[in-house]
């Protein structure tokens, strides 16, 4: 079982032509794809239509090469997406694709391996509280036995798009006798993507479930996953997961790594994921380990707290930008700049998901002593 | 005579407790202020006023203090701002005060200049042409000689502001038979920063007069000054000049360095100028030396050919935010992730100050043999 | 005793020129002035500043003219300022003052009075809750005793600035054991306006203190004033009240009328004001009647409920332009229509302040028999 | 022949659901579509996907029903989408459907008429220049006569979608020794829309050939045409053109009128237009007129010198917020408060469409002797 990495570029949201063409030379199979994520040039909220539109045109094509309907291929893989390339940001997407059978003896060194997982429905009077957590932490142990990835430790990157209660799912369950988290969608999708990371965070190991209850939720974030990274959705009822990590069980020369985030100035962090990856930045990667480098995931937030090292900022009190934004560009330009390369997944709404006021960082390169050259994006 | 330097943080843009706290505490002299340079927590453009109103509370508190009205105090102390505290940036202030008298024999070791000085107005028929470069060039130059800086390479960073070609002030030469380079205010102001540069670069012996002409401000973007950071507005008439450099007829620990920026990712530059001031970042710089850091400037613009190292970005066609804006936050980002602080000047609007697409960086530091312990900010 | 209104525009926020040149004109008195409402071209959000340098100027203004402190005036002149000019809205302030003594009998015919009053202090704990509401109420009532309206159905409308809980309020009740509505400054300010209205229902009996609890602030949207216009700002502890109606004890040739506006499509109440003011719009105010009208006024609110007769809007879910920025701009364009001049007064915010998802709109008039020739504006 | 008109309301960019089921249910035959307007709720700038993604979903839809590839259809049936639901407008589309032949002798009364017509591709040497005015000329006279529409007097509306330039067609044109208007996509666009204004203007007789020239493009704005409405994009590289108007060769209940606007004040225009269709407005259109409207269409312009009717509005100068986006929402503030209906198609960019600082507005209404019950909207 190897996993295959392709991150590709798009000139507007609806440009899906960099995958028909690998397709049409076959350096990509379409049946073998199991994940996208990606990063499109919307505003990241909710009336942010360059996800939807880049999911249809994603799933017309893939419908289109494998002669499944598009209905069913959204609720197959998962497409998750995340708006808005601020500052030097560029749209892209990566593709994630896998072949083969599981080695039947576990190789000397690990390799990428990625596992996919659809949770049941989650009803909306649990969106947000400890059942959306467990059934999210089932979902991701799920995708832990799809990738044979047996150790919590070796799980590096885990991606979930988790439901939020659209005023319709609200109506319905105080119809019948329940209430629910909020009402407010912009709360809901909050406490959904807060449920998500606790989620994570059981099936790891990082925290226990005796530990935890609905009250922490958007409260304590002295919990966290460092492996989460959550967005949650009117457009899925269920829970979508992707888990990335390392296998012996899995060849390739591809490997991943991350590391927590302190706060939204620590480079320190980015540095260090890079070097568990064999990656010296000094200040910057060189153009041979860039190669190497096939998609860098970044998650953060600006500080609920308002400062930042004692400094103020001003991104939430801001009406012109709203502040997800903000901290996207920002991040995005730090490790951009430490990368030398701005095709990076970045994404805001970290609760719970790294350190309060930071986030996290992940990557995926291919091995040293196998650079860059043999691969296809 | 010794410059002084205070980095100062404010609420909001009429907050000026922190200057007044100084000047009560005996720690600022009032009548030393010789220029004030400053990041307001507006938009960055034409209807940017938090810069009217930080000026306008500067201007009455130095008033009250000095007895000197406020529209005699304006004409005198250049105070430069630019708005737009995108992403991690923190509203702050720097203030550069002059006290003592030039030293009889030049000194073993440079430190830190300051010279100021005012053009005569500039008709707007010469507004962004070669009449306006000259003046700026010869502003520049009597900025060095008061600050007895003799060699062009001895100056590491002049910012000026630079008048604009208001409607009126169009209409008012139309009248008497002359012609305005541009009748529209924003590529008046992008004309007039052009010309500024210029200036600059012909006063730095950067370029020499003969080999440039009208045709090439916003043309040809080869042509660049390494250390100039212009900005233009129609609040004045004359260019305000502001050079900062390193001299051995000044006593005193803080030294000056810069750096041009060859793109938007080129954390190398950000690095190269701390280690010219002794600074080591690695890949942060260390709470010690940070504390040596008085001020650090950068200028930035999003790249004109719409990519940067061959991916496209999204900033110079959003509806939605500006595209000033989303490159001062990724920089923003990058500089202050690299030393650790987010009281980092980044100001856009770069044409000719530094490589094309890129920019340049500054900074003012204590000499690393007296830190920054004694230093009042 | 009489009323004058001055309706001046400003080339920006920091600019009073108007009101110095009819100061120095002699056609307005610094010492008569008691109140002003004014529009910034700001963003109305927490981080618009115009209001805050418009105030500085205009007391500085004041100040000059009164050789009264600044600090001193801000306190005893109310000056209520809504940030936003969207769409055709033009950047204007409504200065009002107030001359000799009350008639000694009430006059055949009413005028426009004004009064002014500033509650106590309130405490962090109360904002947002029934003594707020009571505290408003009061001072309602102390400004209409001292503009002799003798009847809340001669108050037409009432604008009120409320304190909100900033965080150190909120952390000054906690620590003393204190609960607070909410430590989020946006739903301190909404609960603070909500109080607000309140507060003017109760002291025009549109509703009774018995009938109203604090549980039913920005709950239940049946009830409210069709004349309160409320806002709520960080700057002031105490509430300001600015009550104005018609009364015989008041002469001069003003009058001012008021309609609640049912929803943000209601042009029959903006034409039905103006009825009520003997101005015909048909489908425009003519030329003779608009000079005739010195101040409009109005309070709107997107719909909370996402539709406005039937139809879906989109207000509420954009990420790039705020709400209340949308709404201003869209009644802005309605009732400028209608009235045929762009010096429209139109603010958001207005929970409890008219009917649910419309508002209100009241104006100043001369009185026909008395055209508009004699008028300083 | 017999002209349809539904108005359809979508959930979001993508929804086409409400035409899905009038085809479903047999109320729309989708062989007899033949053009679409419609209004999404992106920002209406560069980077706008709502209207791509709508198209896309449109094209889909009816390929699906008509076995037709998407590709085809997208050059046969003219799709114009206007971005932007500022304010109270509501995302809504207008299906344009034609059926029959012509009457073999002309009616008593003429009815709405509808035709369409494609140009060649314009060179981009030719854009925004007298070859593209002819281009538009050529191709709206040809969609005249496709709807038997005799007169230019009897056309009431003319939408047109202009290619404009990008870089790519810059760099080929100049690579063959030929110039473009300009290089800049901003100005190109409003080039292109120029064009297609005159060209419009010649069709209908509003100006000669011999009149006017390329000089007269975005420069004398005192020639417009009342009834052009024009948007340019990249997606095209011919003319697309919808002409709308009133023959006695059609038969059914619709009709169609225009009025231009003077100004963005211009109450009485909208008025005059309702008047024209038999429809009052006193202030706004009762209910059983309401249900006759079928569709209606503004342009509009925030006033290039930065006055309406003498007072200053700030919509050019807006960083935050773009100027049509401002224009736009209180335009339709305007209009949905005489109409009584937030389903207004508004759209900016109205160089030489209505007078200077104008616009026009027309509108499609059922007769009143055959009111809107059996109209299928």
């Amino acid at each position: 079982m190897r996993a295959n990495v392709f991150r590709l570029s798009m000139a507007h949201p609806g440009d899906l032509s960099a995958l028909d063409r690998l397709i049409a030379d076959g350096l990509v199979r379409a049946e073998e794809i199991v994940a996208v994520i990606g990063k499109t040039e919307g505003n990241g909220g909710v009336n942010d239509f360059t996800r939807g539109y880049f999911t249809q045109s994603l799933m017309a094509l893939l419908s289109h090469h494998l002669g499944e309907p598009a209905d069913s291929l959204v609720k197959r893989i998962p497409c998750v997406l995340s708006g808005g390339t601020e500052g030097v940001l560029s749209p892209h997407f990566v593709v994630l694709s896998r072949t083969g059978t599981p080695l039947a003896a576990p190789a000397a060194a690990p390799a990428l391996a990625i596992g996919t997982a659809m949770s049941a429905p989650v009803a909306a009077e649990h969106i947000g509280r400890m059942a959306h957590v467990r059934s999210v932490a089932a979902a991701v142990r799920m995708a832990m036995d799809e990738a044979h990835i047996a150790s919590a430790a070796d799980v590096h990157f885990v991606q979930v798009k988790c439901p939020c209660i659209t005023s319709a799912r609200a109506d319905s369950a105080t119809a019948q006798g329940k209430t629910v988290v909020s009402s407010d969608p912009n709360r809901s999708m909050a406490a959904a993507r807060a449920a998500g990371a606790f989620g994570v965070a059981l099936a790891l190991n990082e925290i226990k479930e005796g530990d935890v209850n609905d009250m922490e939720l958007l409260q304590d974030f002295r919990i966290y996953s460092t492996r989460a990274s959550i967005s949650s959705g009117i457009e899925v009822d269920a829970n979508e997961v992707i888990v990335l990590g390392n296998s012996r069980f899995w060849s390739g020369h591809l490997q991943i790594a991350h590391r927590p985030m302190n706060d939204a100035l620590d480079i320190g962090a980015v540095v260090g994921m890079l070097s568990d990856l064999g990656i010296d930045a000094a200040p910057q990667v060189t153009a041979e380990d860039r190669a190497r480098l096939q998609a860098v995931f970044v998650k953060c937030e600006p500080d609920r707290r308002g400062r930042i090292r004692g400094h103020r900022h001003t991104m939430l009190d801001d009406t012109d930008i709203n502040a997800q934004r903000h901290i996207r560009g920002a991040l995005g330009g730090l490790v951009a700049g430490v990368i030398g390369d701005s095709r990076i997944f970045v994404s805001g709404g970290a609760e719970h998901q790294g350190p309060d006021g930071g986030g996290l960082i992940a990557a995926i390169a291919h091995r040293a002593d196998n650079g860059g050259s043999s691969c296809a994006s």
